[in-house]
């Protein structure tokens, strides 16, 4: 696990197979690739955009080292001379792409690569399995953060992430898309995340009373106590969080907030704010958690539960209703003629591309069209810029906080009924003329053929 | 990304948090926790062990270095002593555990850890971490491998798993339950598991003619060919694979298979075998891919579709129709007492454990009974093995090869009635009655208390 294993060798061995017989049929000229994601998941009318910056980092490094070619060498498939090739190999294109956190929709690319065929090829596997996995996440979470409205959100899924890269990136994407903090310590020294955390189940049973269980996280925390207190009888277990209550503000200390983890949540959030205020503890938050998703937190939001805040764990960092997306990485241009792909539900668009994206007068979202690379609409802005040139990093990448920013300003200019958590309304994406025709000319010339 | 940061930080802040108000309670005593799947997702009816070695691994090493406890001084949560001791800080417990392979039900212990309280405590994240995942991908891939029934099955999921480790521990987890091989080469390397593939979309469209790309692999790979035939139109691409396969047997080689990726895959299979046939090349596989789960595969195999393998990707690598398990890590046992969690819907098993397998005379399983861990019931099998002591792994682990026999052994004897892909009978759990004695009791004295 700890092993430091070549990241090269983390694709899909036809990528490997098929370089090979590009480098014997001298196919070695210029290719473009297109990333996009071909459907919306159920429920979802948006994507938010993630990964780029892991993507740009893998690309700028990307070499076989001899350990990476002594196991293909040792797979009995390739030539000492594809090899030696495969060995010298960098990754020296250029990347056009939209930044972390832009809202982006259906069939736009989102990234687009551009180099010697075998070299966009091999980096295929790495580039969808984190810009997939990130955005999906980041666009879960983005739900979650709308469906609060206003209401802090904290990331638990840690547990149940798939993984160890899923957990960190689940914590950096979730934060990306607005929530407040996570309780993955290590994605907090990594990124830079505010961390939360105060107890768990366990603490409180290991105690003989619940109550001395809260008093003795109180000594230890006085300042940032959130008591869990669902673990026998939540009613019960909010009378005594409340006694403590009491006791730390007669020491001039207060109780932060009580958690509720399990049982009719709506109910019981009504019945402990009661409790709470009645023993002068209005000030006292109540935190709600336990498989909640963003399809909760709306209804509770539309109820008016009087929860506080919210720790959102395993739906949201799996993407339970929709745990992956249709995107893919498709050759759209080769040595200068665009191409595409026919199989059933599964056409592509030919060509390098980019995404116009036009506003209304009060700055609102009103429609996107996609088009050739060198196309210009008036009144729209291009969305994918030039981020790397012959295998560099063009300019510094935004921060987390940064990218955080700009999903928030972009969300509140997204249609209300784009942002709906059921059924959304279809965001307008159109496509050019120009592309069109492209398009048209290549399938007649394919059905002809 | 690559940077190599302290992996015993990959945990939820409360851990730290409690660890402390442990601490500062003197309460250092031992415990024991109980990691366990609450309740079956759709479909589910078993579940197949896997993670453990990861776990062992981790234990074993445990322990935080200065960068760690720095970041967690940064915090300003933590007290100098605390952290002192938390630097000092390893693994010294026991750890009882299923072995990986081993088929296991609702309820039943998979990992027991007994341990000063804070250890056991700490751990916890990483624990459900990596054993909820890589059992649910091993539970999954073995419904595949089982609806496939004796076709060979290879993971194709990399692009679409969340995130690295992801990606890595379902080619694992997938190998163990029973496919043949992965695209994942870096998980080839890592794991020794056969890798496989060819060629993609690209590919093909990257040549002016769908049979030139047919050719030119041909040639690179003269014994290795499996042609991707629906990038146009299958039936014609079939057709064009043919062609070559004729030109190939006339050189004395053997195209080895065509693969489809998409359209209405059962009467694409029909049609191209017909055309595969007709050309005196029925020893030519074919492959079936895109989108397939378990419930497909049964399917196909009650139709007598005739693929011969199949490539199964995103669904078997985010476990699409169940991304997560309900599984809990309890405090079961406090400085000799056992303890119990009461929350609605989350109750737990008081006391160190044990399972205890019951087989008929046929070997057949036949019922599991879950007792406490000092307990002996004639005629079964006793499951927990004590795997950990005082911090050290006990005795070599299983090979990765020996624990796909087991499973392999172990599914040929589960009643066909628990393997149904869907609505399966619900095996036969049953508890002792000194465990259920022992709820009761403590039951009845939280009650009073």
């Amino acid at each position: 696990m700890e092993t430091r294993e070549p990241i090269e060798l983390l694709t899909d061995l036809y990528q490997l197979t098929m370089a090979q017989a590009y480098f014997y049929s001298r196919k070695l000229e210029t290719a473009t690739f297109s990333l996009f994601v071909r459907s919306y998941p159920a429920n979802r009318g948006y994507f938010v955009c993630a990964g780029l910056h892991d993507v740009l980092d893998y690309l700028e490094s990307f070499a076989m080292d001899a350990a990476a070619i002594d196991y293909l060498r040792s797979q009995g498939l390739f030539t000492h001379d594809f090899l030696e090739f495969l060995q010298n190999l960098r990754f020296t294109g250029d990347v056009w792409a939209l930044p972390e956190g832009q809202i982006f929709f259906r069939d736009e690319p989102i990234v687009e690569v551009t180099s010697p065929i075998v070299e966009a090829q091999l980096v295929e596997t790495f580039i969808i399995n984190q810009i997939n996995f990130q955005s999906l996440i980041a666009t879960k979470a983005c739900r979650c953060v709308h469906a609060a409205a206003g209401r802090s959100v904290v990331d638990f899924s840690l547990r149940r992430t798939h993984g160890i890269d899923a957990g960190m990136k689940v914590a950096r994407s979730s934060y990306l898309a607005g929530f407040s903090a996570t309780s993955n310590v290590l994605a907090g020294k990594h990124y830079g995340i505010p961390i939360s955390g105060t107890m768990a189940h366990s603490f409180i049973t290991s105690f003989e009373r619940e109550i001395d269980a809260f008093r003795s996280y109180a000594a230890s925390f006085p300042d940032n106590a959130i008591f869990l207190i669902d673990t026998y009888d939540t009613l019960a277990g909010a009378r005594k969080a409340a006694e403590v209550g009491k006791e730390m503000a007669a020491q001039g200390r207060r109780l932060q907030g009580v958690r509720i983890d399990s049982g009719d949540l709506p109910q019981l959030a009504i019945e402990v704010r009661n409790i709470l205020d009645d023993s002068g503890l209005s000030n006292v938050k109540i935190v709600g958690s336990g498989g909640l998703d963003e399809y909760d937190l709306a209804e509770f939001d539309d109820a008016q539960i009087p929860y506080d805040s919210y720790g959102v764990g395993t739906k949201m960092g799996t993407s339970s209703d929709a745990s992956w997306t249709d995107m893919a990485y498709k050759l759209v241009e080769y040595a200068g003629k665009p191409v595409l792909k026919r199989s059933p539900g599964k056409v592509s668009w030919p060509g390098a591309k980019q995404v116009f994206r036009q506003r209304n007068r009060r700055g609102q979202l009103d429609k996107d069209t996609v088009g050739l690379r060198g196309q210009n609409i008036t009144g729209t802005e291009a969305l994918l810029t030039n981020v790397m040139k012959s295998g560099k990093i063009v300019a510094p990448l935004p921060t987390l906080r940064q990218s955080r920013s700009r999903l928030s300003g972009e969300l509140s200019q997204l249609p209300d009924a784009t942002k709906k958590i059921r059924n959304p309304a279809c965001y307008t994406v159109e496509f050019t003329p120009e592309l069109i025709a492209l398009r048209q000319a290549i399938e007649q010339k394919l059905t002809q053929a």
